[in-house]
C-alpha cells in the first residue's frame, strides 16, 4: 500500500475509528470490522490502529474478545458536573439500573480533616457510610459519605442497599439537599478499592470530593468517591464568569 | 511500638499527613519530618506511611529528593469547570505565569468529526492551533483548537505565544466567546504528548473536549485539551437540577 502524505498518528485513527462508530450506528457489543480491514479503509497502518484500538480499550470504548475481534463497549454514563441529582436517576435515564452494596455503615468519632468539613466541633458524633454503587451488577464507584449523626439519629437504623440517602434525609428527617460543591482529582486504586472495583491494583481513578448542603447553607453530607473511568465521563457547561450567578468566589 | 487497636489504612494515613501538612501551614518545597518521625506521630506502621507518601508522590501532592527527603508540592492549578474564562487570569490568580508554545499553527480541511461540532459543511477550512501550555515553564496541558477560517480570515498571522487565542477573536475579529459545555474523561499519554508534556508514555491524563460559543450560539471554537493531573484539578458547584438553569437537557 502505498503511503499517501504524511502517516496517520494514533490520535488520527482513533478519530477516525470513533468517526466509523458513530456515523455507522454501531452499538454496545456490536463486532467491529477486522484489522486489516480497518487499516484498509482508513489509510493507517496496522500498528498506529492496533495502537488506537488498545488506547479505546484502555478508555472504555472498545472491548477485545480473544479469538473473535473487537467488540463496541457500553457507552459510559454522563454525569453532569453541576447537577445534584441522584445517581439512580441518572443511571436510570442511560436505562440501565443502578444498585449498591454496604460496605461499612457505621456511627464514629471522625477526625478533624472531616469535623471541618462538616463545620462541626470535634468529638461530635458522625455516621459514616461505605458504598460500592453497580450499573447492572458491575461495580463503577465507591462511595464514602460522613453525616453529622446528632441531626440525623437512628440513621444507621437504615438498609442503603434498598433506600437512597438522600431521599431518606428528606422524607424521614425532613431535610433537602440543594446545593454543594466538589472537587475532582486523579488518584490510583488502593488494594481495597482494586478489590470492591474490581480492577487493577493501582488503575487511575477519578476522586471527587465534596459537600453537600441544606438550604441554610448548613453543610449535611461530606462526601469522598472513586470513580472508575471506563465506566463513567463529566459534562460541564461553560460561561463567562461575569455572567455566571453559582460563580464560587 | 504498641498496636492500638486496628492498624491504619493506607487512605487514613494519607488524610493524616495532608492534615498535618495543612494545620503546620507547610508550603511547597517545605520538607516533611521523617518517615520514622511521622510514623510515630501518627500511630502508623511505616510500611502504610511510606504507601500514602508514594500515593501523594503520584497524585502531585509530594515529592521525593533522594538522599534528603519529602517535600510538599507546588499547589495544583484549580479549574472551576463552569468558568469559560482565561486559563491566563486563573493562573494569574495563583500567581503564577502562563506562556504557550506553539507547536503546529495551519489552515486545514478538517475531518467530518471536527466539522459536525463546529456546525460547518464538509470542505470548510478551518484554523487548527496546537499549543503546549506552561505554568513557570512546566508544560501542563497541550490543547488543540479548530476555529472555522472563513469568520476569521488572517487569523494564521497572529503569533498565539504572544497573543491570547480568545483576546484576538474579541479584539481583531469583534466576537465574544460566551458559552460552551465540556466533556471531562481519562486517557493515556501518547508518545508525542508524553514528550510535549515532558511526562512518561502512556501517564494517564485528563482528556477534555468541547465547545465554545458567541452570544448568537454559533459555534466558534472546538476544542480539545490533554491536561496533566498533577497539575491541575477541577471544581465544580452543584445544584438541584430544578433550580438550575443551565442545565444542558
Amino acid at each position: 500500500m502505498e503511503e499517501l502524505g504524511k502517516s496517520k498518528s494514533r490520535n488520527e485513527a482513533q478519530e477516525e475509528l470513533e468517526y466509523y462508530i458513530k456515523v455507522n450506528h454501531l452499538e454496545a457489543h456490536d463486532k467491529l470490522p477486522s484489522e486489516r480491514e480497518l487499516s484498509e479503509l482508513f489509510n493507517i497502518n496496522r500498528s498506529t490502529l492496533r495502537a488506537a484500538i488498545i488506547r479505546m480499550i484502555d478508555e472504555g470504548k472498545l472491548y477485545k474478545v480473544t479469538g473473535s475481534g473487537n467488540f463496541v463497549q457500553e457507552p459510559k454514563i454522563v454525569r453532569n458536573l453541576n447537577n445534584l441529582d441522584s445517581l439512580t436517576e441518572l443511571v436510570r435515564g442511560f436505562g440501565k439500573e443502578i444498585s449498591s452494596k454496604v460496605i461499612h455503615a457505621s456511627v464514629i468519632e471522625a477526625n478533624k480533616q472531616i469535623m471541618k468539613k462538616l463545620k462541626l466541633p470535634l468529638g461530635t458524633k458522625v455516621f459514616q457510610l461505605l458504598r460500592v454503587r453497580l450499573i447492572d451488577n458491575e461495580p463503577f464507584a465507591l462511595e464514602t459519605s460522613f453525616i453529622e449523626y446528632q441531626r440525623f439519629e437512628g440513621i444507621e437504623k437504615y438498609d442503603f442497599e434498598k433506600v437512597s440517602l438522600y431521599k431518606t434525609l428528606k422524607d424521614v428527617y425532613g431535610v433537602d439537599i440543594v446545593k454543594g460543591q466538589e472537587k475532582l482529582t486523579l488518584t490510583y486504586a488502593t488494594e481495597e478499592e482494586a478489590e470492591l472495583l474490581s480492577i487493577t491494583y493501582e488503575s487511575p481513578l477519578f476522586f471527587i470530593s465534596g459537600t453537600a448542603e441544606d438550604n441554610e447553607d448548613r453543610p449535611v453530607e461530606y462526601f469522598r468517591s472513586v470513580v472508575r473511568p471506563d465506566k463513567m465521563k463529566f459534562s460541564s457547561i461553560l460561561v463567562k464568569k461575569s455572567q455566571e450567578e453559582m460563580q464560587r468566589g
